[in-house]
């Protein structure tokens, strides 16, 4: 019933909602106690902020839905591998469990080695296909 | 005239303001053709959020200025060395040029490589010691 699949369709629904409004499609929720507490999506190019990344504004969201910054107890779903800066804002907010879809060898945190909290479970390739197939379609249409 | 020096000192005023709020006293100024157009203090405490760090809010406020995300042109100015989060954003951001003042040996970036924009310029050490000076006391006041 709970499960990571599930919580990343949902992470995949906000991806969507980016696609359509013509963003880098990555959707994110951050869930506590089984329950979503915040859902973002990729705002870069509406908000001409680079900081606006789906993660980033999940974790904003939910700090701000729990009045504490500290996410201990909850899991970040992301439909792509996070960048250095959402790794990096992940640690701080000590997010305890992150789990991602599709890898990003160029532009992930990974291939600068452990820049998540240093107690982190990663879970990867959750709906990843799916994910990838989104990101795909995406830049196809780009380069139209 | 228009030296690192005096642009530092513009981020220390900012640094101090954070400490007056009780906030780790970090300030940040972003620097376009010779003129300031964002200036911001670490804000973590009050607004509960992780993300809420001096850079992170000099990058998004210079970016509403603008209204570009990229900030090519200009140079970022942080008191203390930026942590992996604001360092990938600056990267993001494409910011050539940042000069901060004190190292940050455990939560600064640079033990992690490169995380910067490819081609940015880096100047470490101006105003280092009013910056160690700020964060000491800072911290000796928080141990009372």
């Amino acid at each position: 019933m709970y499960s990571d699949e599930q919580y990343m369709r949902e992470a995949l629904k906000q991806a969507r909602y980016a696609f359509e409004e013509d963003e880098i499609p990555i959707g994110a929720v951050v869930v506590l106690d089984k329950r979503i507490i915040a859902r973002a999506y990729n705002q870069t190019e509406k908000l001409q902020d680079v900081t606006a990344h789906a993660e980033m504004l999940a974790l904003t969201a939910a700090a701000n839905h729990l009045g504490n910054k500290y996410l201990h107890d909850c899991t970040l779903y992301v439909t792509v591998e996070p960048c250095v800066m959402c790794a990096g804002a992940s640690a701080w907010a000590q997010v305890r469990r992150v789990v991602y879809g599709a890898a990003e060898p160029k532009f992930g945190y990974r291939r600068h080695g452990r820049l998540l909290h240093p107690r982190a479970e990663v879970v990867s390739g959750i709906l990843a296909p799916e994910s990838e197939e989104l990101m795909r379609e995406f830049f196809a249409q780009k380069r139209k």
